[in-house]
């Protein structure tokens, strides 16, 4: 059987169990040019939460009765498709369920090598490393001896993010929610301060760990940061817009942050990206980060939850903040 | 005798009348390596307002007791510096006052050939023209066949950027303040349309001529416009943030754009820009403006107030909106 998670509401503000709706389908077939894929992890990202307001945006929305769309991994059982081998091991939008069937046409799947652990296809290796490689080096472009902050720094984009700043040769700051991922990006990974947003005085912890201004600013959460951060920022600043996670649960947007004027006397630039801009080049984002790791100069971190049933609990859960790195349900877990 | 305006405090709000001293003064005499400069027009642009505020930003703030910065017009009359003749023009930061005392080191003035009107220095040809001209093309970057939105487009900045656009082959959309301004840019300068957005609802105006989006949007005013802008960008929009007139004499800072956040789905950028950072360019930009001046391609408006002492009440006019094109003031005027 195909244990799959469907939308049953478009949620109202934060996530709630009653959103999602657990059915029992029969496994499906593959029709000629289609494979039979059994799912073995999903991503869980916070793109997720802003699909399932079922709008179309850079991807259709999720509407109600529609499987879960989410990335992950799965392995070929069945192929009718010469694209696909049993055994294979793919990387796609599997969805929130056990079993998924792909085709090529879509490439909605792409074969994957045989890395061990699969799941750093989903987090260093994946669409969250892949995001905080282009974010960074792309959008933000930070140089040698600048000033670089991170917001959501202990999560699976911002730990990347942070870490490839200091390959660059920057000054890194990043913020986190406790003080144990506060211990964990400066002492692990190797940033050069770290803010505990929630019990610290987050603009003058800015001040204090920027006092010469901040030159980059990676911001994966929006809201009252980036109004602090654009307070301090230098000239020539750059402003990568990755998410803003603040405002994702959010039923009436927020108002935005007062000091964007900034910009101007500032010359300052504020883009936003979206990861799959640059598909192409994936490949090229993969390889070095893989060198990275390999060096040991790129250290990234996952939590693995078991069952497709707690996927909903588990995006609850990266809005609330109490997970560190990447965080993937095991479909067949436990 | 030497006429001067200098600044009695620094404005709380809306600039007043008492935030101005006006006094008398010697008329100076130039040092070697100076030159008595003659001033003979003013320019009054919404900077001020900001450097009347007394931070140093891009440039010094004006602190009590200094004479007013502006740029200006003037003539040599008594020169000990090889780089001056008498009867040259020249254009700089003359200050609000009739006489001037300039020198090479500091290149506050440069000399201007003598165009008629030398006024065109003051606008198409100066700060205003080129401000348009870059942050058009260096920052906006329109494409042929783009949705171009310009607000203040009846203003000295505004009024040349849209036309820009429309010389790059786009549909251009502007707003101003009465329907005479909205007239003058349609009928005389080619916009496509205009909003009066002090009589129209600005979000239904803007979906109506802009139906399929915005891809370019040069900023003046900021505040609210800025908002629904961003509600309305298609993907891959670029926003020109030139100026916020609308917050300029505002106490505390309004909250920003709750739309911002579009900026990450649309991949959109946001950019300030300063024009003086365009200084070494600014040959380029008025040889291609005198082009199309020349051609017929491109115009301009002017109102000159008479006389120095009606400087502080052209730089009030700037907030209420009553004039058309570049304000400029005629110091020996009545």
């Amino acid at each position: 059987m195909n244990r799959q998670i469907r939308l049953a509401a478009h949620p109202d503000g934060m996530v709630r169990d009653s959103d999602f709706e657990h059915v029992v389908a029969p496994v499906p077939e593959p029709d000629e040019g289609e494979a039979l894929v059994r799912n073995l992890y999903l991503s869980i990202d916070p793109a997720i939460r802003g699909w399932m307001n079922g709008a179309d945006t850079y991807v259709p929305g999720i509407h109600v009765g529609d499987v879960m769309r989410s990335a992950g991994i799965g392995e070929v059982v069945e192929s009718r498709n010469p694209r696909y081998n049993p055994g294979d091991r793919v990387l796609g939008f599997v969805g929130w369920q056990d079993w998924s069937i792909v085709d090529s046409e879509e490439r909605s799947v792409e074969v994957i090598p045989p890395v061990d652990p699969a799941t750093a296809f989903l987090s260093v290796y994946g669409v969250t490393g892949v995001t905080a490689y282009f974010g960074m080096l792309d959008v933000a472009q930070p140089q040698p001896g600048e000033m670089v902050v991170v917001s959501g720094a202990a999560g699976a984009v911002g730990s990347v993010a942070g870490q490839i700043a200091k390959i660059r040769g920057c000054d890194v700051v990043g913020t986190a929610g406790s003080d144990a991922k506060c211990a964990w990006i400066t002492d692990e990974l190797g940033f050069d301060a770290a803010i505990n947003y929630k019990t610290e005085d987050l603009g003058a912890a800015l001040s204090r760990t920027c006092p010469e201004g901040i030159d980059v600013y990676f911001d994966n959460v929006g809201g009252e940061m980036l109004d602090l951060v654009l307070e301090r920022i230098n000239n020539r600043a750059r402003i990568a817009l990755c998410g803003s996670i603040s405002q994702y649960n959010a039923t009436k947007l927020p108002p935005g942050p007062r000091n964007l004027v900034q910009l101007i006397p500032k010359r300052g630039r504020m883009e936003g990206f979206i990861v799959l801009d640059y598909l192409p080049r994936f490949l090229e984002a993969i390889l070095q980060l893989g060198e990275w790791v390999a060096a040991g100069k790129l250290k990234y971190a996952e939590e693995i939850v078991d069952g497709l049933d707690r996927a909903p609990g588990a995006l609850q859960r990266l809005f609330t903040g109490d997970h560190t790195g990447k965080l993937i349900v095991r479909v067949g877990g436990a």
